[in-house]
């Protein structure tokens, strides 16, 4: 797609345009920033007023802006959504040609439809879906199974036996697989390793960010179903379970064992300790640590303001001291009443 | 090893067997989940319910469980190291043939018994012990040492100069040896580089496990001593000395020059600033912020409930205040005495 | 340089030389460990007690110290500064020879002067400065530019498109451009992709640290300004603006579109949500989550402290109950006054 008519966006995606509908755009920008050709979106009422401002050639918002709108506009209940799916029609994935590279060492019987890039390596025993694309030095490990259409970006590896569903987009650095942190202590204080005798399996539309690790189970198989979006830089233990549809931001780090429903989101940062159980539709802030299971939907938080540094180190000193303050607050309140009996 | 018969496993790791010997077991369950033909083990007595219901063959747990058991039971002082030592004989490491792929490049004259996988590139001047194994796209660079019998994941890296020490285990994405983070402000407010000239020496038995990176030191070396195991996403700065048989859980920072001691443990996402002394034999609790040294052995924690939304949000505000609050209280107590002293 | 006098590294880089000049160093020392042969450097009050008992040939200090030291001194306003440039000068980056080793696949056209690496892919229509060092199995995607004289270590990845600047060093694991984590809900609960359409710009002199990452722009461009250091293990999300030397300490996480200001320092573990703009000089403490934008220079902190198990459970439970305690102090005002207001 090189550019299309805002009446061709509108006939493919819905909507109901306002202006010429024989306008031209090729391109998306940001509301602040998009020139002549390009079309824009407005989701949220905080950018309103770089609505008036707006050089594009169309801006998509909500049907009760539109009246606000000094250019072409198409009317949506959800901007967003509908943006997304302009942004999927008008910037398609890049196209990798199938076939292996010479350089490639590949073990294993695939599909032709497969593109198997520079210093690649696939392991025997696995299974490859068509139309896989493997970049430049992905190492796939002994057995392992790559669901149909997954794209994976250089340098991603997925160790022996662990398998991985169709349309995946794994980002570099990924590790699948890598050995849970089980460890016995011996008599004389070392650690005996518990060998991880499980897997991973991942379901259909799973998207993994860019060095995020998945540890592989400790006897059972570590899960992550179907539609889980995981942002960068996640650390998940062995024989975490993560439900349908829940989105993980980056650096958050969940321990061995936990259990996230379905439809939850983590903000950046938080830390899910082991054996917790998280139900469905759970909203977890960035840089909140979870230390006991959740059993009803809702948003929780565990974080603190940062404060200029004179007044932080002011307030939260007090915070060693928090269970004196309470004794001292009961004190008073014996004294009070001591005095208010009195005549 | 296939299967064994419960004799051969008492008679091997010792316990106290009850019921037929003769009874053979193929693989390690979990204590819900194990089937007959499997063998499990109970370790901690929250799980004691589950017991009555394992539809095992048999069961690893303490003498004075071993009458509760349905099942034939091993009975031992520790289940879950004699899990362990069972799980590896059970599950031995796959064996990785020796030799040197062809689209490997080895710079470095190695043993006939290492195995050396694709795309592997090992530099010039590099000593690798007897029967390491380094898989695919791993890079050793010049002058590094790698002990015996060690083993690389795929995608492993090693700096020039830095040593590995016998046994390691090492996960796919770690960085051993990249440079520390230091600079120098110069006048014009640019940062001048630090070269970072130390290297980093590894003792034996140690695992670092996937994405994990290990700082070289600034001049003098970085150290971590045997037995020590790292879990997955750990950042160790430049010069930071780990004693051994110390455990770190996933995604620690540990800044620059930090010390802990020796059996240390580390929960998952706790931060250590640097130029900090923690003693042998302290627990650090998961997400705890170590701001200070630490002289005497314990567990230590700094983190803070996580609340639902608007219960945080009530709370949390009064963080900003905690020394008004300690105010208060002063003048209370000043009022109260001046009331008291009243006839 | 193998060694040199003391003269000669003042006739290099200034500062007044106390002691025998034609004294010969080799390399550079810590102030508690250096030896004959070896200089050093006092930059803290702190180490003062070990000047005393040096055995190092020489060392940097500030001129006040200069009469209590045992050896050779060279004074100096700044030593660690002088120390950065003299270690620069001693210890020379290692001498990478230029060519291309036979086992990389390279699809672009490159200077003579590059020297790409064992297994490395470097796609089409990239652009490759004079000078640039691609070491083993880094991934450079297809239209992506390296400023001259760029090092990249074993294993980096460089996505289609994006922009390094000169004389960057990367180290090995670094992920520059992967998507940022753009998703709009559908419908039916599953999310939708935004497709990921800006890239990431890196200005000159940047240093990005082992495992780094740096996601592309969703529909303008990343941005990291000249002179910028990242540490190890930061993510870096979509759109976020990182101003001139601006240093950035391990395992940081940065939301999307954040906007940090110029000659800013971010300590360890620290995270900065999303949308937030944070202005020139900026330092925030180690640990700390940014969640307001910060509009004044200065130093922020929003940490606690780590405490024994025992006593943190007693003064951290508190925390729960903290608008309770306030509402009781309330409570306890009201009732002193009343009784105060009694004849």
């Amino acid at each position: 797609v090189t550019d299309v008519t805002l009446s061709e966006i509108v006939s493919r995606l819905g909507g109901v345009l306002k202006g010429d509908g024989s306008t031209r755009v090729h391109r998306i920008g940001t509301l602040a920033l998009a020139k002549k050709g390009e079309i824009t979106f407005l989701t949220h009422p905080r950018y309103q007023a770089q609505l008036a401002l707006s050089k594009a050639s169309a801006v998509i918002l909500s049907p009760e802006m539109a009246d606000q709108c000094p250019v072409a506009s198409i009317a949506t209940p959800q901007p967003y959504l509908y943006f997304a799916r302009l942004a999927q029609w008008l910037e398609p994935p890049r196209l990798i040609p199938s076939g292996i590279h010479p350089s490639a060492t590949v073990e294993s019987a695939i599909p032709a439809t497969v593109s198997v890039g520079p210093s690649v390596w696939i392991g025997p025993g696995c299974v490859i879906g068509e139309g896989v694309r493997l970049m430049a030095n992905c190492s796939i490990g002994p057995g392992a199974m790559i669901g149909a259409d997954s794209f994976l970006h250089p340098g991603v590896t997925i160790y022996p036996g662990c398998q991985v569903g169709q349309r995946a987009l794994i980002h570099s650095g990924a590790i699948v697989g890598s050995d849970g942190f089980g460890f016995a202590k011996s008599e004389d204080g070392s650690w005996l390793k518990i060998p991880q005798m499980g897997g991973v399996r991942i379901g259909a539309d799973v998207e993994i960010g860019a060095g995020t690790t998945i540890d592989r189970g400790a006897i059972e198989d570590t899960v992550i179903e179907e539609g889980v979006k995981l942002d960068n830089q996640i650390q998940v233990g062995h024989n975490v379970h993560i439900g349908a549809h829940t989105a993980i931001a980056g650096c958050v780090g969940i321990a061995g064992s936990a259990r996230i429903g379905r439809r939850c989101t983590v903000g950046g940062g938080a830390v899910v300790l082991g054996h917790i159980e998280i139900s469905d539709d759970v909203h977890i802030s960035a840089g909140t640590l979870i230390a006991k299971s959740i059993s009803r939907p809702g948003t929780y938080a565990g974080t603190i303001p940062a404060l200029e540094r004179q007044a932080w180190l002011k307030n939260f000193a007090h915070l060693r001291h928090l269970d004196d303050m309470a004794d001292k607050i009961r004190a008073l309140e014996r004294r009070l009443s001591q005095l208010e009996k009195k005549p």
